[in-house]
């Protein structure tokens, strides 16, 4: 059996709930608070050295962590990862564009503003982010005039960008500036066995 | 033909380099200085609109960036990418762990002290990202202590570390304090085909 160790908020670990629960693979739940440091314990770091949610042990000696390697290793031969070589390696882009451009971006503003206090965030870096991440949001927003998904059809790139795109206005975004994207998530949200990220 | 809009100082760009290199894929060069805007004019922002180095045109119309991203499609079928499936999701571990913990905290540091002046990065977030990088250092020097290489053997993982390790003191960090990435850097170098970052 799978052991997802996971803290409900986090996107990234929404990510990995929603391509199980897409492909209806059950796993055992750990609830992990990052902000209890229950991810520098001495064996929470024995299993990914890295410290951080999501880590998924698979039972069976092999773990693994990075919320878009656990994507792509479960979508693999799947409809949500195409098999097309070169519209495979677009969904690759949209993947690392997520986790450098995107990311550090969306998501550390949210995680500043909504579970920090003032004081243990640097304001000067929190705007440099938020501007960033308008720009990436702008990316997603050219992209998806056009396209209807991160892809030829609904698959891991969407689940990844959607993760925290969607919860961007708790780290000061106006999502109401991008209405392509937020046609977007209506279309996310119709997929069968969509879930809400607070969903247990 | 292709055509590689790259920075030379780039680690992200010299990836690119060193994997077409090792399978002697010919390629055009286009020297992109970064440092004068020439990622962000609406020639280059029509092409890439994510406007960074590296971007790859193939000449038929398709344009693919991110550097692990054009690492995995050059390396998919080749030694460079395992075919095993959990071992080819290890090296997407590893890949998304590059861009995620280390190149912001490895590289970014050393772009600001080598090629900026005092006064255009923040001090405050150059020692944070320092603090950081240190410890994705470790993370690899642990790893290294028992494994020759990020995979069943050379490859992708490896080219994407080595980019921007190999030049981590720039950004002010000790190298020889880590003496199983040293090594590993003697391993890499014997690869064929190997070349350092500056050659042209």
């Amino acid at each position: 059996m799978l052991t997802l160790y996971d803290f409900r908020p986090s996107g990234n670990g929404y990510k990995v709930r929603l391509i199980l629960k897409h492909l209806g693979i059950p796993y055992d739940y750990v609830d992990t608070d990052i902000l209890k440091g229950e991810t520098r314990t001495a064996a929470f770091l024995a299993m990914n050295p890295n410290g951080k949610i999501p880590t998924l042990d698979f039972g069976d000696g092999r773990v693994l962590s990075e919320s878009n390697a656990i994507l792509l290793h479960f979508a693999d031969g799947t409809a949500f990862l195409p098999g097309d070589p070169w519209e495979k390696s677009k969904v690759h882009e949209w993947l690392f564009f997520e986790q450098y451009s995107h990311e550090p971006n969306i998501a550390s503003p949210r995680f500043w503003l909504h579970y920090l206090e003032p004081g243990q965030y640097d304001e000067t870096e929190l705007r440099k982010r938020q501007k960033a991440g308008r720009a990436a949001l702008q990316i997603m927003e050219d992209y998806l005039t056009e396209n209807a998904f991160f892809g030829p059809n609904y698959g891991v790139a969407d689940i990844a960008l959607y993760a925290y795109t969607h919860k961007a206005d708790e780290g000061g975004q106006k999502l109401a500036d991008f209405p392509a994207i937020t046609a977007w998530f209506e279309r996310v949200c119709a997929q069968p066995g969509h879930a809400p990220i607070e969903e247990k």
